[in-house]
């Protein structure tokens, strides 16, 4: 591996690639081109792995490609005209970036960028040509942000600057599941709260849901292994679908007298998102989708659920602004970290869920 | 027909009457029974037609029934142990009550009373039983109200004493169509609205979200004839999708720059739900479902829409308590009314909608 940190060069490193639809990543020696106007190269300190990874892995079609897309890193060197980073800088990346110019960025209302929103085609955004490649031929990025190399390139937009303090090994979860508890739901004191799927999203879910002073946290998923790890986050009654005759949301509707007050959606399942509606309460009840359907897209729900007063939303990245909002949000939580844990150590086993 | 105010006897009226799904109504002499109680009597003043009364009339099993579901009157008589009416007193019918008791009532984010909610049963709520007859057999009521009476029962709780200055031929619609622009929309300044069907409810959302200084109203109806009309109401633009080739939701983001702030389902048509929610933006659009759909009940949308920051909810009664609401809004509405028109003489058109 060879770097120049002046003029900064090809960088030669390792990184796990996909050759195909759910084959076996393989550890390949792969170029990393420097950055280029706008960007930035990452070394990659922690990465961690989302179930979006996985669906996408399985089912999408452009390779070879690096996935990971929840990373912390150090900066290695920047491209032409970038003032923001400098070579040491910590940085989180994310895969919703924020130009802070578009009609979206200027809105306190919105964390989805018009220009560095999701990137689907496996390049970077500014040219649509990839930084990696092997023996010339080019390797694809996944949500500009491929951190399952030992170098990456990053859209300047994607990637924030956090305290050189904060531990590298334990923020990274923070480039991607953040609680919606705060900004989407506003959860309030007393209230009831359902999460289905307690896989990270879920668990940070519960954590913030606790946090906001929530009386009962209700959990549900369909293995029983995670009912005393999810206590640890919050979660006060564990339901397991399977140990019961009749649908979850009847079930849920009996126990909380009518619904609970929110509800969440942590699968990435569209049946579940009409489960999630329909578990929670007539007049204010409020359903939050977060997880990215693996199969069926359509979500499909009676109108009268929405007639009898519910709402259904949904957000990416817990409705948080990356560059705004994330600098602050790493400080509070490596502190909450000393004091109870973070949910990415059961990032492995997120998606074997409901 | 006969009347005993102090002894509530059984009086004998005409109503409109449908004997079967889709028959011409026929005026017949009825027997109104004396109010039970927590119920009162009512000479109908003014009753206006709802597209929920043709649904119900066009699509339901349960005859003979006497619709009509919104109305003005004046007490007549009240039944054992009721206080919070006299008679002579002017009141408007509601067919969502208010128990004031129920989990719902008492929180301030509901309006969907767990005792007097929708009746579908044609009956009152209190004992299931009917209070018409046509000798001595039973006809049905509709939503517990049946306004195409010249005297009907309801229960206290589904109606509402107003100022008796307020004029009962103009109010009459306030019983119903009232606008989801302040209470459920929340709509803000400047914003840009768009509106699918420029019925009652369409026009009453209209005039609310032009109160609320929305700088854009769009209108979206087939019947040309509404243009004109509709901008009485504060549309500021009209829009007919059989006037373009492309499908109207992609009219509406290409001229709003992404999509609208908000935009009001006001037709009753699951498929317009989904192209309400296409029609907003990302980030924080809000799709407001009032309509009750005729057909296929299930509303279906690409889970994309919501990720992305879209919100879907609905309301009845534009999310109005009709007990500690509806009286101060007819004070208002009427006042306004000498100053603007009221959507009411627009409702027996108000069903040619998308």
């Amino acid at each position: 591996m060879s770097t120049s940190i002046k003029q900064p060069q090809v960088i030669t490193c390792k990184a796990a690639v996909a050759w195909g639809a759910g084959q076996p990543l393989v550890v390949e020696e792969v170029e990393v081109n420097p950055p280029q106007p706008e960007e930035i190269r990452i070394k990659v300190v922690c990465t961690s792995l989302c179930r979006s990874d996985i669906t996408a892995w399985e089912t999408q079609a452009i390779f070879p490609r690096i996935f990971g897309h929840e990373a912390s890193g150090i900066v290695e060197s920047v491209g032409p005209g970038i003032t923001e980073f400098n070579e040491g800088d910590h940085v989180l990346t994310v895969f919703i970036g924020e130009c802070k110019t578009c009609r979206q960025c200027k809105s306190d209302k919105s964390n989805t960028c018009e220009v560095l929103g999701l990137e689907r085609r496996g390049v970077m955004h500014s040219d649509q040509q990839t930084r990696f490649s092997i023996k010339g031929k080019p390797v694809y990025h996944y949500c500009a942000v491929s951190s399952f190399s030992e170098y990456t390139v990053v859209h300047s937009g994607c990637a924030v600057k956090v305290s050189s303090i904060a531990p590298l090994e334990k923020i990274c979860l923070l480039s991607c599941g953040l609680s919606a508890a705060w900004n989407v739901a506003d959860i309030s004191k007393g209230s009831t709260v359902v999460i289905f799927g307690l896989g990270t999203v879920g668990l940070s879910v519960a954590q913030g849901a606790k946090v906001r002073g929530a009386s009962r946290i209700i959990g549900v998923d369909t293995n029983p292994e995670k009912c005393e790890k999810a206590k640890a986050f919050g979660v006060t009654e564990f339901l397991n679908p399977n140990d019961n005759n009749e649908p979850v949301q009847q079930v849920i509707k009996r126990i909380t007298d009518g619904g609970a007050d929110y509800s969440f959606e942590c699968i990435g399942d569209t049946g579940m998102i009409t489960t999630a509606l329909q578990s929670c309460c007539d007049g204010w009840g409020l359903a939050v989708t977060l997880g990215v359907p693996k199969l069926k897209p359509e979500v499909a729900a009676h109108y009268g659920l929405f007639l009898s007063g519910r709402t259904l939303k949904g957000s990416l990245f817990g409705g948080w602004k990356p560059k705004t909002d994330l600098p602050s949000l790493v400080n509070s939580f490596y502190q909450l970290a000393d004091l109870h844990p973070l949910p990415f150590q059961m990032r492995l086993w997120s998606y074997d869920v409901v």
